[in-house]
């Protein structure tokens, strides 16, 4: 009888980790460094030292297994394609971890697989086809499809922060493209946003008053600054007309929005939904859209609910 | 032992049948009328009668069972969610021709289905990530993730000619919307652009010489008519970057380019490919571009291989 699994997520300072029962509840959740350092070799090997310490008063054969997101693409197979921020190349998550340990082992890309997480015991709750969208210093993505993640061919599915969304951007994004959503829509894009506008005019803003930040602009609109509103539609009209696109290709019961961004609350959604509804294909305009509720911990429930499930589509 | 499974593709005006060997081989190929009149009431039971006619001389035992491809959003039940061009409204086609004819039945989304075909044995073969765009009178579209359909949560899955991808648009989609690729990128799509271009300007064009359709323009494009040129430049550019976005969500293997406008060949390609990889996420900017092979018979192709998979995503 299995009766526990782990989830880890690894980032690129800390590796969380949470032992959870077959239910979704957390039994225990803690964390370690993440060494970067020989190409991100003592990783795995930290991570598995950890786990194995976790297992010294659980009886192995009820250890359903350990399921790892990382920020990179990771395939159906658990094979990681060169995850910069760790230092990894190309080898598989999978046979790397299962070796270390001998435990069965699952990996997905840390989006993909909050996405999951979120689905399992968030904000999704409910839903087997959903789009997530974390709006953090990036954008990250997550498409589940009855259920599993879409991975794609070589794991680089759901990578929605990088969908092309205006022809007339200058600068550059991290991912080497020019106009790409994460530069309007992460907490990062948000805030261009706003010092671009501040800079074109000298409209009087709460925003002139100190540094501008996603959290600033979202209190500002709260408090009806105007300059601040007009930032926020920006923001609502790249993101839900993105959302309408993902949305007439996968066509999602719910839409989840998370990350740090998400903090702003339901007002994000005010921004976003117009937009969304205007664009979308009729068939989908009915999406129910949600608030991502398990923070920072979506990434090791949806690593354990990887393993629960056992293979993804 | 099954030895043979039906695929039958619903169009308005005829139903397609056809005979397959588990292989993919067509042994018959035959076509019915669509009778719409009724509210469409007569279409299922005539394609029932029509393959209890083909199935007098096989041992009933030896089949797998009868696939449908119709045009409207069909869920992963085979619940179709009204079929305008039908009559159809909302009702199980499963379980009514499984009632009629005693024989499993998989139904699917038209466009969706013409992927599956593709994949199984055309454009797509020895692929299980693509997408599947069809150039026709719209623009349909289709999704395979890991081999099988995307339907999404109310069969509208793949509906990719409704992507929003012009905010300047004033005419209206037939969809209710403005703006959308299907506006741009279908036969009726290349030559309102055209239409459009030659209304603007006084240039010299061979296509100021007789009526304006996809395929005038194209021939034009091979004989470097240059207005020609800037017509097939706008086209390949709203589709190379719709192609782009729905790249970076499903991360594909292979996309395949079908229906009439197809038949214009690799030209076709040559307009889309720089358009898409300019824009599209590092990671699914391998992709393999390549034509359609079944023509019309993709349908009946993709629907026999529903039931041989007798389960889609």
């Amino acid at each position: 009888m299995k009766n526990y699994v782990f989830g880890v997520d690894i980032g690129g300072t800390t590796v969380k980790l949470g032992l959870f029962d077959t239910q979704g509840n957390v039994l225990d959740k803690w964390e370690i460094p993440t060494r970067t350092e020989d190409n991100g070799s003592h990783i795995l090997p930290d991570i598995a030292e950890s786990i194995r310490e976790k297992t010294k008063l659980i009886d192995r054969d009820s250890i359903a297994g350990v399921g790892v997101g990382a920020p990179g693409p990771i395939d159906g197979d658990g094979v990681v394609h060169r995850a910069v921020n760790l230092g990894w190349g190309t080898f598989s998550i999978k046979d790397t971890l299962e070796d270390l340990l001998n435990l069965p082992v699952m990996a997905g890309n840390d989006a993909n697989v909050a996405a999951l997480g979120e689905m399992w015991m968030g904000g999704g709750q409910g839903c087997r086809d959903l789009i997530m969208v974390t709006l953090g210093t990036g954008v990250g993505g997550g498409i589940i499809v009855k259920g599993k993640m879409l991975t794609g061919f070589t794991g680089a599915g759901g990578e929605i922060g990088h969908m092309h969304v205006e022809d007339r951007e200058e600068e550059t994004c991290n991912c080497g493209n020019k106009g790409c959503l994460e530069q309007y829509s992460s907490a990062t894009g948000i805030t261009r946003l706003a010092n671009r506008l501040l800079a074109s005019c000298d409209r009087d803003s709460v925003l002139r008053q100190g540094e501008v930040s996603a959290k600033t602009v979202f209190d500002a609109v709260k408090a009806r600054d105007p300059l601040a509103v007009e930032v926020a539609e920006k923001f609502g009209k790249y993101l839900g007309d993105t959302l309408a696109s993902i949305a007439c290709v996968v066509n999602p019961e719910t839409i989840v929005i998370g990350g740090g961004v998400s903090k702003a609350g339901e007002v994000l959604i005010d921004f976003i939904r117009p937009n969304y509804e205007k664009n979308v294909f009729c068939g989908s305009r009915e999406v129910k859209f949600s608030l991502a509720t398990l923070g920072n911990d979506a990434g090791i429930y949806g690593a354990a609910k990887l393993v629960l499930d056992m293979e993804s589509v």
